[in-house]
């Protein structure tokens, strides 16, 4: 009888890693891919019209753009090979698990559609408007797939608000704009934390990454197959982004454009809607969200925003030092008054004032971290960017862990 | 009892006809909606470097290319807004037919992913390998569903050979390799029947229809679910390829680029495949397949092949003229003396012999008209080739229903 058990545990434990490993020999394979494919393919693009040149250094060579999308398509590639191997045995003995297998084909969709529209993008130079109803389409069949396989839209409330609210509430239609508002939020908020070499890069391996040990601790649990699935993806897309990140770091010899952000962004929504944990998804974007929350008075016309927000760059020290916008005080509407004397009050921006005028710094992360620091060489300044994100995400942990055992059941 | 019976058929038939009434008005919004995109987003692409100069115009105005990439676009648009309706009531009653679902996802995931190689060809200009390989990849989650939903390997053994081959016979893996087949050769069959305003778009939308009647023709059978699921992606499918016509028909506001060759070959490519009617989808493309062999020498470099084959633009007379290779005879290896023998025979190529050099046309069907009917106006050639093309479909129709009766049980 005990020896029953463990033939069933083992059986089950190797029906769990065998597809990881399959997936995790394929993704170290596509990542020795795309690391030789890129310096192949820079002169496509150069030739192609899609480069850059890269402000903050004293040369203005010619850098490749849009290199995200060499990521995205052989990360598809490899999971398009991968597809079969989930459903083994399933394939000949007839029960085949075709909800499992369609969440597979939602996701991919997904992906590539962002990838595609990304890419255009990048290319076409769309309107800021499109760069909130893209993700929203292509997380279409996502909504689709998530409505026919659970249609579970019931929230767990958290133990203080339990009195007033009950055990669990079913939010219906707001659960799907949710889903739809985390895609739109994920694309757009690793696109607008960037403006230093490798850093997009850089911290969207960093989430990944808390994605992926946070499936890895989740596969002994009961959901297990929520995070195997979500392994599929993230470790071909560590593979590729690893890949990029070794061509995209300080000296970047190739950009990773929109696409890289629309492809990652989409990539992370799959998984933590498709896993069920979009809000631990959501815990390890802390620094995108300060600087969404941080960013939102220029991004929403409150405070001027010039067209670029990077640092600016002195050749001289060869430091980035922080770039500013200028504005009369009296000029912001009260909105705009309120949120820069916040602002000024908890030391979050720089303040200066000649002749009436004020300036301060823009509205982001990388100008607040220059704020505090002064000028900073970029290799420098992306480290500490990148090692905030990777201090977020060990808070994330905390967060998901033991303090939520005081909001939650765990 | 006979009251009981009508009622069935109805509801069978509303089951059967209301998700594609649907479908033919979001199909015929599609087509709104694109025909005013097309000039709006023009500006677009030809800021992006995305364009041409039409060789057979006075003119040397640019024209933007690759405007498949927008049908593209509205088309899965349209298809991901299509994707509940089919699903209607099972959507609700727990029942949901997971198998179908998944082959929606699976066809819309190949042409997404065509789309997104067409286009980066587009941009960066891939070579003739890559060519060759993206529909292969594209045409992988496809083939996977075909697995993993029919696997039906078996085909009918025409009645001739059937006292020699028995009633059928199971090719295996050679069904798979046919299918990826299928997609390469669709995909790159219209690129090459191309070459003068409005044509690849004119063979295509001809070919949609063939399709497209000979869906409505078969739902009244046995297999109409399969038929049904081909009309969802053939009327959107033509509601964008018109808008586009009218855009490229001559004089070409818009090119339409090889992402829209890509994209409709892998459209034909799904539904052949999925709606199991692959040999009748080959069948409307006659003009495609006798180009594709007549180019084949000029194409597997039997013949010298220019790196332009279109025809010859004749400015003082306003028409098309056929353009020509030049070759010795004695260089030719034996295939290729072989091959220009037969041709000539068969007066096939025009032949000319100057100075021991022969000038003959280049082997594309378009060249074939102009030696046959002399030098034409491009928008009448075009018409011509179009008329062929309905011919052929035409034909196409005579084989699959009367003669198809000598060779298959019907």
């Amino acid at each position: 009888m005990a020896a029953d058990v463990d033939t069933r545990i083992n059986t089950n434990t190797w029906t769990m890693l065998f597809p990881i490993v399959i997936n995790l020999i394929m993704s170290i394979i596509c990542y020795m891919v795309t690391v030789r494919l890129i310096p192949k393919v820079k002169d496509m693009f150069i030739k192609a019209n899609l480069f850059g040149i890269d402000m903050s250094k004293t040369t203005s060579e010619k850098v490749p753009e849009s290199l995200g999308v060499v990521t995205g398509c052989t990360f598809l590639i490899t999971m398009f090979l991968f597809i079969p191997i989930p459903f083994g045995n399933s394939l000949f003995n007839g029960d085949f698990p075709h909800d499992e297998f369609v969440e597979l084909m939602a996701a991919l969709l997904s992906i590539c559609c962002m990838l595609l529209l990304g890419f255009a993008d990048d290319v076409l130079d769309l309107r800021w408007r499109h760069k909130l109803l893209l993700p929203t389409i292509a997380s279409l069949p996502l909504l689709m797939v998530y409505y026919v396989n659970f249609n579970s839209t019931t929230i767990i409330v958290p133990k203080p608000f339990r009195e007033t609210l009950g055990f669990s509430v079913d939010i219906g239609i707001i659960y799907y704009i949710y889903m739809g508002m985390l895609a739109v939020f994920c694309t757009n908020a690793i696109n607008i934390l960037a403006g230093v070499n490798g850093l997009e890069v850089g911290q969207s391996v960093v989430i990944a990454v808390s994605i992926m040990i946070f499936n890895v601790i989740e596969l002994s649990g009961s959901l297990w197959k929520a995070h195997q699935f979500s392994l599929y993806f993230m470790l071909p897309y560590i593979g590729t982004t690893v890949a990029l990140l070794k061509h995209n770091w300080y000296p970047s010899k190739v950009f990773v454009g929109d696409t890289f952000c629309y492809f990652s962004g989409m990539t992370f929504a799959v998984v933590g809607i498709l896993g069920h944990f979009s809000k631990t998804t959501l815990l390890f974007f802390i620094p995108q969200v300060f600087n969404f929350l941080y960013s939102s008075p220029q991004l929403f016309k409150l405070i001027p925003c010039p067209r670029h927000r990077l640092p600016k760059f002195n050749s001289k020290t060869d430091r980035l030092e922080i770039s500013t916008t200028l504005f009369k005080y009296s000029e912001l509407n009260i909105l705009g008054k309120f949120v820069v004397r916040f602002f000024r009050m908890f030391r979050l921006i720089q303040w200066k004032e000649t002749d009436g005028l004020i300036i301060t710094n823009n509205f982001t992360l990388i100008n607040l971290v220059l704020f505090y620091l002064g000028p900073l060489h970029e290799a420098k300044l992306t480290t500490i960017l990148i090692t905030i994100q990777v201090v977020c995400s060990v808070i994330a942990f905390t967060i998901r862990y033991p303090l939520a055992s005081y909001f939650y059941d765990v």
